[in-house]
């Protein structure tokens, strides 16, 4: 934080009662709330009193939510944040969002992620013959329990691009996408969330099976 | 933690080198793998502690990750879990969840939900009139743009289930929900996750519209 109460010119701009350069650097979202990606590290005590003087302008401009990103490197401040008020919103591997909500009516906040993807892949050769597998992990693991090839969407990821990847890299069949035959979801599949499960039609190109080595 | 390395008997049982009252409490996954939810206050000295000496005991017994739950109130322990070397998984607005990966080899620690799963309403009255609606908040307020009812599933909740709860919502139509007329996937499109959305054709069985107050 700046030590300019009494040094009135900043970067040769007078500074009497704004102090604007006291606000965390932040942009606004499409729905009247505010977002801070902290880029640079910051003392926790600096920290909290830079946020109280962001909340007090941004109440004033009439802002609603506040999100706070906070990076793993800067897990220093994740706890000042939440003695401040802030909840945890969602989290990544890399970093950490915080929330806010300033007006006193209902939050209107949107949840974070709900749903992981699958995808299962129904793949028959020309003897109408079904590929399936066996699990080296998980709870099927050594019950010789025959399946098919099953697997979660990445990131980003188109479902069929997904049953595809899935059938190569636990077969070595090579696929075309042809439909979904069914879809169906399920509760608290992974800790809280849920699941939808598409089974895919996929004809193969290839024919020689290689078992996936992990 | 205890004090009591020079004190033998604890609760009447001989305690030489075990130490087994100094490993978190914990619970086994399926997957061989350990979850520790904290839920008594902890310092973080303590923690950190008794955090070094359960991953000897782990290590020894060959466990894979460490799943860590930290409950807002437990904050305090957040900065030293990660210096420790536990990465962020998820978080929920009332805990943060760590994980740890203890072999060399690479994780398979499943990743977080990636995808939010909203709804479209398409209700058409005997006329084949449409039901429309305009958006009070968000980037269409204001646009005189009229648009399906929409919503985002709740969690745990079907998606035949959220179309009608948003069409009633938005417009107090009462609905029965027919059939799933289309879906499409789109990425990056809440911060980094992914959104399915799902049009359903319902049919009305009340016809009295009622705008949405908020």
């Amino acid at each position: 934080m700046s030590e300019d109460h009494e040094a009135p010119m900043i970067n040769g701009v007078e500074h009497e009662t704004g102090k604007e350069e006291d606000v965390l650097p932040f942009e606004e979202d499409d729905y009247g709330g505010v977002i801070v990606e902290m880029k640079t590290p910051m003392d926790p005590k600096c920290f909290i009193a830079t946020l109280r003087y962001s909340f007090t302008q941004w109440r004033l401009q009439g802002k609603k939510g506040v999100w706070l990103n906070l990076p793993l490197t800067h897990v220093n401040l994740v706890e000042p944040a939440v003695k401040e008020g802030f909840r945890y919103h969602h989290a990544e591997p890399t970093y950490l969002m915080l929330v806010y909500w300033i007006p006193k009516a209902d939050s209107t906040i949107p949840l974070n992620a709900s749903h992981r993807v699958r995808v299962g892949a129904v793949v028959l050769n020309p003897n109408n013959e079904i590929l399936v597998v066996q699990e080296k992990y998980g709870t099927l693991r050594g019950l010789d329990v025959w399946k098919i090839p099953t697997g979660v969407v990445d990131v980003g990821e188109e479902i069929f691009t997904a049953a595809i990847r899935e059938v190569k890299e636990e077969t070595g069949i090579d696929t075309e996408f042809l439909e979904i035959l069914a879809f169906c979801q399920s509760h608290k599949s992974f800790f809280a969330k849920s699941d939808l499960f598409f089974i895919c039609l996929l004809r193969p190109t290839s024919f020689d099976i290689q078992k996936q080595d992990s």
